[in-house]
């Protein structure tokens, strides 16, 4: 993808004097620590969403809390912008970095402090990887449920800041329902502990309010998560259907009878043919759509629930439904699934990976609308989805050679997600706002709601130095956008208009 | 008991002119939704915690939205405090009226406005009883699963704004966990949306802000709660120890080992005797304390339940095991646990019910010092639990009639919830802060982690008008308590000290 310029006026008026930045950060980090030349910020000048680039003015990697709180108090007093990084694999650009900022790299803090089998629960830096934490819970017999595709690489604090999701929250959850507390470094370099090991905490919900955004109310040092005990038994059925409404239906018929899947995903034609050749997963390449639902529990239960599934994918029309035999059959039904994505990297020079939520039985009303605004904008449009959510990841493909093509990908993403508010759902699933998805905040939520989130912002972070111009748009981008919605013709916060 | 004054002078620095406020609320409140007299607001003076006693300047009743966005924006010009009211069951004194207040009812926002069984979701009304959603939703084989005691009579709105538990909560979740969205009246009488019936929402999650808020962020008028199936089985055991030790080492033993019951409840000998003489359900009178452990799911899964918590419960020195042969005997294990406190309260003139939560493993250690502190204290103290929470309820007996009896049992009773917080438990598990553990706030949290409070609490609520005094303590209070952290001598935040 060529790089489009993203930070706007009023988010970059910071006045930043990068030398006497380095001398008062060099005093507390030492040589790999910080970096300022060209060269070594390169690697940082994008996450996942590599449409957009942007060079950070240096990048600092602390060791330890004390020096990440020496980072912020001198970025606080020299009012410089902070935009956290944990792995890099947002697909939503909420670690781009800031042109007059700081990027602070989470790289070092890579240690699981413990795993503690009878709480159930993993005490974690930030920069660990998340599936590094289901390998040290299993010996335990334990694992940490949220599994984002990127799970082999994405980190727990990135994790935190996106709410991330992954295959199995239907059943067992977002990051928010598995993160029980954390120690955050504010923006004033102070550490406060947030949320609490015990059902309930006094007080406001402070760690579900950090959970999600994105960098921008503190910096995630240490987090305890909520393990669980590894299911005892597990089946994967593999269903297919010829044509995507019947899927669709079947999707919202199973969660419908009172069927919580452990996963339960959608491929559509084009999908289905990508991941089978690139990965011979032995899929029906003939059919319009398939549904993969894993089903997870005791032994008992789970053939129970087995057969209520294909007695209703049989109602709904399946043309053919297959059940694992065993655990290699079972990898085998998830590989091209989890090989979808680079599947589609092979049959279109670029893609842009969406990710929008919408009620359930507006899944065949939705993807028919898809297929139809691809059609307008000249763009293949490839289904691979958690349907059991609602979750959906359009896949749009294009070419970023092609003078305009990438242009036209970025206005049907726009289009795509405008859809999905206008069927009652949300922008994102669980990539998070970001940079990709600011304008489209601005449909999602009225002016006043709007200024509500800005006044939580003020709470934590009152001079907006962490990760500035990400995750809520001012009121100015939403007026110039033209999604802008005035109450009244009246302003009731005057206050809050400098956002 | 007799009254205690509650409020501090900070707390009631207001300036208010009764009859112009009357006046001007009596534009959009007709004859009975306007109560001025003494007669009529005498009902009000106190919620569930009726230790304190506060007559408000008036009550407003209003019918509808509209009329409560009135009511909102009068006091907002004219700078009134403003305490929300559902069903007034608060054990916390949440809904204590401020005496230059107006108390809020919501007593007529008591619709059901929808049950979509498809969604599963329950669009109510705040003033809605919590039980009335269930039985709504049960034609459809549906139900809300968080149960307080007072299911009743509590109402949604103030089981929102105290996060309400109950029994089921320790599978199921505490109200945060199944309010999926609200529609919410903010103090300048705005009506703003917060949350979605997506799994994820973007921006901050104000929803889990707003619930445990305790109507100190804005007025819930509309919220949309998730439903569950109705398990298809259910099995209650009833196990026997003959130290109270053996009975806390049994819980952490079944959490420990992978169940998750749908209730796991404890309850020591006094409690045992007090129940069994109310209600005669053959609880063993012998025993030092019983378990009740509620296991649900499928048929052929709880059958497996069943058998792997009694070996649990054998290995662990339970003296007897029942399992209830049907539901008649599932209802008569029960009935004890449910009407222990009108049972306590037939044994001493007076009882006071405490909420804090402990680690499982500390349940032994923390009954045997809670004894010792009521013979310290010269106190009764039964104990009847959520266990497999860890939310201890101790019933401190006491005789309000006996000079000093009541002051003693009070400071029994912040005695415990300090101990509690010293094991790394917490100072509620479903009741909330309220008025009731105002100080303890002082004990659980750090003066840095108040002050983000105080700062979250001016993103909604600038001039403190919503239910100022209760939830989190001022820093005055906490320096009077005497337990308010100095961090390193400094206030970092010199424009939050009017706090």
């Amino acid at each position: 993808m060529s790089t489009h310029s993203y930070y706007r006026p009023e988010d970059t008026q910071y006045d930043v004097d990068a030398d006497v930045l380095f001398g008062r950060l060099r005093e507390h980090l030492d040589g790999e620590s910080l970096i300022v030349h060209e060269s070594g910020l390169r690697p940082y000048e994008c996450d996942g969403l590599s449409a957009y680039k942007q060079l950070p003015l240096v990048v600092a990697i602390p060791e330890n809390v004390e020096q990440l709180q020496a980072v912020m108090r001198v970025c606080n007093e020299l009012r410089v912008p902070v935009v956290a990084r944990g792995a890099g694999t947002s697909l939503s650009g909420g670690a781009l970095p800031h042109p007059q900022g700081v990027l602070l790299s989470l790289a070092k803090f890579n240690r699981i402090l413990e795993i503690d089998d009878r709480r159930r629960t993993a005490r974690v830096q930030p920069g660990v990887r998340n599936l590094a934490v289901s390998e040290a819970a299993a010996p335990y017999g334990l694992y940490y449920a949220p599994d984002p595709s990127s799970q082999i690489a994405c980190s727990i604090g990135g994790n935190i800041a996106e709410n991330a999701g992954g295959v199995h929250c239907l059943k067992y959850g977002l990051t928010v329902h598995n993160v029980l507390s954390a120690r955050v470094v504010t923006v004033e370099g102070e550490l406060v502990e947030v949320g609490g090991t015990t059902p309930d905490s006094p007080g406001y919900d402070l760690m579900a309010l950090m959970i999600g955004s994105e960098g921008m109310l503190g910096v995630v040092v240490e987090a305890t998560l909520q393990l669980l005990p590894q299911p005892i038994a597990k089946e994967v059925l593999l269903a297919s259907f010829d044509d995507v409404g019947a899927g669709g239906r079947a999707v919202a018929s199973i969660i419908g009878e009172g069927v919580v899947p452990a996963g339960l995903e959608m491929m559509d034609g084009p999908a289905i043919q990508a991941a089978e050749d690139f990965v011979g997963a032995g899929y029906p390449t003939e059919a319009a759509a398939i549904l993969i639902c894993e089903l997870d529990g005791a032994e008992d239960e789970v053939a129970d629930l087995v057969e209520r599934v294909r007695d209703i994918l049989t109602r709904q029309g399946a043309t053919e439904i297959r059940v694992a035999h065993d655990d290699a059959e079972r990898q085998r039904f998830w590989a091209g699934r989890k090989a979808a994505f680079p599947a589609v990297g092979r049959i279109s020079p670029d893609y842009y990976c969406m990710d929008g939520t919408i009620p359930r039985r507006e899944l065949a009303n939705v993807l028919t609308r898809i297929a139809e605004l691809g059609e307008q904008y000249g763009l293949g449009v490839v289904n691979v989805f958690h349907a059991g959510d609602g979750n959906l990841h359009p896949l749009i493909l294009f070419d970023a050679n092609v003078p305009g093509e990438m242009d036209r990908a970025e206005e049907l993403g726009g289009e795509i997600l405008e859809l999905c508010v206008r069927v009652g759902g949300t922008i994102t699933g669980e990539h998070g706002v970001g940079s990709e998805k600011i304008n489209q905040m601005c449909v999602q939520f009225q002016t006043l709601e709007l200024r509500q989130f800005h006044a939580v912002k003020e709470a934590f972070d009152p001079e907006r130095l962490l990760n500035p111009g990400k995750g809520v748009p001012t009121l100015n981008r939403c007026a110039e956008f033209g999604k802008m919605h005035v109450h009244a013709g009246e302003l009731p916060h005057p206050e809050l208009e400098r956002f």
